[in-house]
């Protein structure tokens, strides 16, 4: 092969993605320089903050500049190694942008064990969706027997795994999601006591479902969706609760005034009634934690303690497909595109 | 003496407290039970959160009932005593109300010794203000030299403690108050780096006039305020940034609906983009190290090393007067109600 496929950013889009603001683009294939190795990806991970990173704005991330790869995070075979830690036939993951074939430096990519677990879970239960859930739980969340914890988005990657680490820690676990379907997965396969479907509801509503599901109240709420979910959580929450922000799909799409609507009074004063502690989390504040999760984790993956659903998309074409129903909530359990049988 | 004064709770208001809430009354001089001890009251202090008190509603705190004596912390000289720490001429601080004489338990008093500071001192830089500045910022600031702390109601003995506390840690000290005069005493006898007037400012000129005075951004806000001033420092936030939220002076009169306005994208995702701390403050969690911070503080105090400011009313009769004046930042200083002479 000479030739390598990927996908880049056409242009920027206001609101919701479209079609036209990717493009599927042939290249030459790269040859890896000095530390690096030339990877053909078996699978490539789809995420909610890819959004962010499709907008010219701050984040904690450079944007992707126009005509520049999508940006993702894969699995795959090493094919050239320039790297002492890796051998041609060895697995990879690292990131490798919506593409079919890529280059990156040895020291950034992680050597995945395939006893372990399936490839593709490296992108998921094993990987940075697992590891995001398990270093904000055990880093800030302060886990104790008997209290309960709330997390949206309860079926994806994050949220299930901070459910089921919640359940094995002695909590009262309730998630959120969107239909009945989820809902079911999420008591049936995650173990969740009980899951709020979030549709139709706005604050209110939200708060009076929780409310029923929560007569303790809430103690940690894991922030992964924003939106009506956070505005129904705040008035149940606990004294000397926890939050932890670690993402807010329901709000990527959005388009407000940067100094509009910054928190009013009642619901930002309960942070003082309650003292409760709010966390920004991202994982690679933690990534020097990595090993410990995997030691931990991967075990439990291998025996079934620890649950994981994903949902397989299949070939790079349709990766913006796969995408733009995600952000709509479009997929149950950890998105992933299929990208060649490496 | 057979009789003592008080004021009570006549009515709650609606919006900011008005004269008809108040009533001052005579009722018979309280004897002390066991373990008690009777204070003839010299100092009361009036403070912001004693609007919260006057609502019908959850807080840290139970509401004032109706006909209630309004609550207030004071210092006096113990008339009578039933605890073995405590003997008649002692000076005690205590939640007397705003009263001219009290009966509290001696386990819930502190020994105020007078050669530390003046009498009223024990309200303010040495009492729960100076001591809410103090745990806030030792347990939760986390200062590191060469950071910038942004702190509101700058000459208040919360907002002067905060910021003499940041200087002396070798930061950044950067107040807000209301008006010309109240800004120049910030810098000059507190010693503020720089102090901006938030009179007339909305959130997004707030931010102009704060991104001005910080130019390598915001590490801390102490958040005394809330309003435009909480909007105008979200978004001047650095990485791993910490919030510590002791009050919101700006919403204490509000009446918003409790679910409406949660914070809403944009800037709660700061809390996410950039990794910050937001954490709820009350100094009775705290309680346990007033000895330390007597011991850190009160030689500082004596020696000038901590400024402090007060501001006298004159009279149990004058109490209402001077509070409606403090929610409306008309004072200049820790505010405290001379009571008597003991």
């Amino acid at each position: 092969m000479t030739k390598m496929n990927r996908i880049v950013l056409a242009s920027r889009p206001t609101g919701a993605p479209q079609d036209e603001n990717f493009r599927l683009e042939t290249a030459e294939m790269p040859e890896p320089g000095e530390g690096e190795i030339l990877v053909q990806v078996a699978y490539m991970s789809l995420d909610p903050y890819m959004r962010g990173r499709m907008d010219d704005v701050k984040s904690y991330a450079q944007p992707v500049p126009i005509g520049g790869t999508m940006e993702a995070g894969g699995i795959g075979k090493v094919l050239k190694s320039n790297h002492p830690n890796f051998a041609p036939g060895d697995y990879a993951v690292g990131r490798f942008g919506w593409a079919d074939h890529g280059v990156i430096k040895g020291d950034l990519a992680f050597k995945w064990d395939p006893d372990m677990a399936p490839l593709s879970a490296g992108l998921g239960v094993l990987g940075m969706p697992g590891f995001t859930a398990w270093a904000g739980i055990t880093a800030y969340g302060k886990l104790k027997e008997g209290e309960t914890l709330v997390v949206g988005a309860a079926t994806g990657p994050v949220g299930s795994m901070v459910g089921q680490l919640a359940k094995q820690a002695g909590l009262r676990a309730i998630g959120v999601a969107g239909g009945a379907e989820k809902c079911r997965m999420a008591v049936e396969t995650f173990g969740f006591d009980a899951c709020i479907d979030h549709r139709g509801k706005d604050a209110r509503a939200m708060r009076d479902a929780l409310a029923a599901e929560c007569p303790k109240g809430i103690d940690v709420y894991f922030e992964n969706v924003g939106g009506p979910t956070l505005g129904g959580v705040l008035p149940l929450m606990n004294l000397h609760g926890r939050i932890i922000v670690c993402g807010m799909i329901a709000w990527y799409n959005g388009a407000e005034d940067e100094t509009a609507g910054f928190p009013t009074g009642k619901l930002w004063r309960m942070i003082l009634v309650n003292r409760l502690t709010v966390q920004g989390l991202l994982q690679t504040d933690h990534v020097a934690r990595f090993p410990e999760f995997i030691k931990e984790v991967a075990p439990k993956v291998k025996s079934g303690e620890i649950a994981y659903v994903e949902d397989v998309a299949e070939g790079l074409e349709n990766a913006p497909k796969a995408f733009m129903s995600l952000l709509k909530g479009g997929n149950t359990g950890k998105q992933v595109v299929k990208i060649s049988d490496a």
